[in-house]
């Protein structure tokens, strides 16, 4: 099975090794994880975030998605996409789910931990019907299956348009810590630029070349500032340019802009 | 691994088959699992009901006990203690858990699947520290942790004093049904003979010699009366005596004695 590089490599790996499955990681660039290099891998099955790669923030670009869904065709292989945040776009309508141009090749993954909590352990996989009975069965024996009342308490707050109302406001919320994020960075260190699309809860900060990413983490923690690097989320961390991915999704506007402020000269250099 | 013949051999076996361990059924009688042959049988874990043996309802007697403890001691072996209906004992005090002859050997489990209900998914291990680490990762890899409202929930209930008075009054509750199962036998059937403790969910009836159990099963099920065998919880199932496990947990009293009433003369054979 392959994975994104950077991406979810300790979770992809670490469940690959007990399903007796070697794990293989695929670069990303910035339309998307490479189809070429996936091919080449001669991997079966790639664990794919196409809507808004984790960690990058990238889409995966139309050209690509073609590539993939000849790829999956070519060799019987199986997608798993993980639509983790899809609710969460601030700036346009979301991209379709990479799930629509070749459902029989694709199990998409969803989840409530973003859009309401990870407390909650809800999720979901949309698969193809004749993998349907090897997710169940492997669920059932994992734990039998999920709460029941949390499923209905959850089905009952989509029927009943509240779950869309709490998705309206959360997307507007975010989306104003996003912007806070944006001006805190303009404001305070300008060399710093931002990718990722306007989406989902982090973005990447690409540092000037001559800061060190882990000396700038270590600095900020000095300071009471939780910065993430982009290494850390890498196969090979020695390969990586210094970045961070900065979250935003469970900060106020205020505690962002102070947060960034309070680091600015180490991210200026 | 070894388990209980009679006993969880589905369930046991699927998840051995999984870990890429065998399983191997180890026989129970009157005082509970045959420890001599579980010594010989070379498994190094047992999956055990000390308190409530299921199906058989037996108890794990205090001999046995004490050859089990040497047995783990010698083979430095592990215990996996089911204790799935502690809560339901109705005519004495509950037998100690094992766990607390061996703590450094065993992995004891409880369930709110039989207090509560089965929906809540709630359960606990309490096992050896130096085991902790590795259930913990275990747990990360197949799930993330369990739901934490439900958690949350369970937990108030029980600090409240709430837990408490549901158990008492459940527990009267299960053993009118248990003597309407009993009262019932004796009117309408008075040559099968009922073993197993008074508690949990379950007895287990012995047909008369010329009954046959599948026969029983299938008549009773053209009345609408849902029967189960004892053959299918056992490793060969061939070798099984006549044996019906009654279940009484979710049926009325008034159920109870009817539904025994409409298959008297089946049981009586």
């Amino acid at each position: 099975v392959a994975f994104e590089d950077p991406g979810y490599s300790v979770t992809v790996s670490n469940a690959a090794a007990r399903a007796g499955i070697s794990a293989v990681p695929v670069p990303v660039d910035e339309s998307g994880v490479d189809v070429s290099a996936l091919s080449a891998s001669g991997a079966r099955a790639v664990v794919l975030t196409p809507a808004h790669q984790w960690p990058t923030g990238v889409v995966l670009s139309p050209q690509r998605r073609l590539q993939l869904a000849e790829w999956a065709a070519g060799c019987d292989g199986t997608i798993i996409e993980d639509d983790y945040d899809a609710e969460f776009r601030y700036d346009r309508e979301p991209v379709g789910a990479f799930q629509g141009l070749a459902p029989d090749r694709v199990a998409a993954i969803g989840t409530v931990s973003k859009s309401l909590a990870p407390a909650l352990r809800l999720g979901w996989v949309v698969c193809p019907p004749g993998l349907a009975p090897l997710v169940v069965e492997e669920k059932a024996l994992h734990d039998r299956g999920s709460p029941v009342i949390d499923q209905l308490a959850f089905a009952t707050l989509v029927q009943s348009g509240r779950f869309d109302r709490h998705l309206r406001r959360m997307r507007a919320s975010y989306g104003r810590r996003r912007a806070a994020l944006v001006d805190a960075l303009a404001a305070h260190a300008p060399k710093v630029s931002l990718t990722g699309l306007a989406a989902g809860f982090h973005a990447v900060a690409h540092l000037p070349g001559e800061v060190a990413e882990q000396a700038v983490i270590a600095a900020a923690r000095e300071r009471s500032v939780g910065l993430y690097g982009m290494s850390e989320q890498r196969a090979d961390r020695s390969l990586s340019p210094s970045q961070l991915v900065l979250g935003f999704g469970n900060l106020s506007e205020r505690a962002i802009a102070s947060g960034i402020a309070s680091v600015g000269d180490l991210l200026r250099g």
